[in-house]
């Protein structure tokens, strides 16, 4: 048994947005008791993530440690079609990935306390995402 | 068809416990032919990740390589309410994931000979981490 | 319900082989209408992406980033039984996951426009690797 349902977000350039209440509607509409919530989006330039919920501080502290590893106009890339922001944003959606899946139980997300699920805006421009959102029993 | 089963692993600081056997008993317990078993940690800085289960250097090399992205300490970080390795706790997370998801087949985890499933543990100081195993037919 | 094959791929040492065709071809054959396609491989050495599939410098920019995080033969490791590329090709295999799961809707993968799936190769030399398709309804 699946249900599967999609929503958009709106970005307004790299940052997170938090998803978790849309993706825990959709758990509850699926009614579901047990299974698996994954949540996907269909892009190769921005990601989901699960993080610390509670400071805002952390994500910021991400965005540094990512921007470390693959900086935006590195002079060593050799795809920067879109502008400088562009394989950093392909690099950052390979570390932090483009889903996660999550545990549902007793109808809903098994996330612990400090979990939140995040899309995260890697390009510097405002975007519009598409995430899918499949549960299985 | 889906079966659910957590278990609590207490941790003796950063380093790496192997799960495979609990998540291999679960999964028969779960007497499931053909899916995919999930094991999920609620928590924001610890991972769950497969690697090579043979040599323990494996692990400690990457331990090596997590402290390179994100060392404890860095001073660009603004996240250090729990001290030093909080802020690279939570990067590493990130890095290393909060899930796997392996296939089952036969009723077996259907993993290589070289793959093991490890908890890894990304505070310096002990902790008790909740794992979530979920088998889907 | 589950339906789930196994294929093998003979990579020519590092770099990425696309193989979405492949999975699509068996979530085909699956018959299931909404679900998730899991894509999984069986190693600690390669692992399996989602990534853009338009332009192949994409791939090559990652390699770069990929080695600047953990290169070949670095002097901090101390796994090297297989030659100068046998940690980073685990560390590698961590980074980019050694598995990727994508809904699936009306019976096919719902990848976004631009999302390929690729086996990415992390030993310099020629292996044969072997996938494993779950598909969940």
């Amino acid at each position: 048994m699946s249900h599967q349902q999609s929503f958009e977000i709106r970005t307004r350039g790299r940052g997170t947005t938090e998803i978790t209440a849309e993706v825990a509607r959709i758990v509850r509409a699926a009614g579901i008791a047990t299974g698996i919530a994954q949540v996907f989006v269909q892009h190769t330039s921005c990601s989901v993530m699960i993080t610390e919920n509670a400071d805002p501080a952390v994500r910021r502290d991400l965005e540094t440690l990512a921007a470390r590893w693959a900086p935006d106009g590195d002079p060593a890339y050799r795809h920067d079609t879109e502008g400088e922001d562009d394989m950093a944003a392909h690099a950052r959606s390979l570390l932090a990935g483009s889903a996660v899946s999550v545990p549902v139980g007793d109808g809903e997300l098994l996330l612990g306390t400090w979990q939140g699920i995040y899309l995260w805006e890697h390009r510097t421009g405002a975007q519009v995402r598409r995430v899918v959102v499949t549960v299985l029993a």
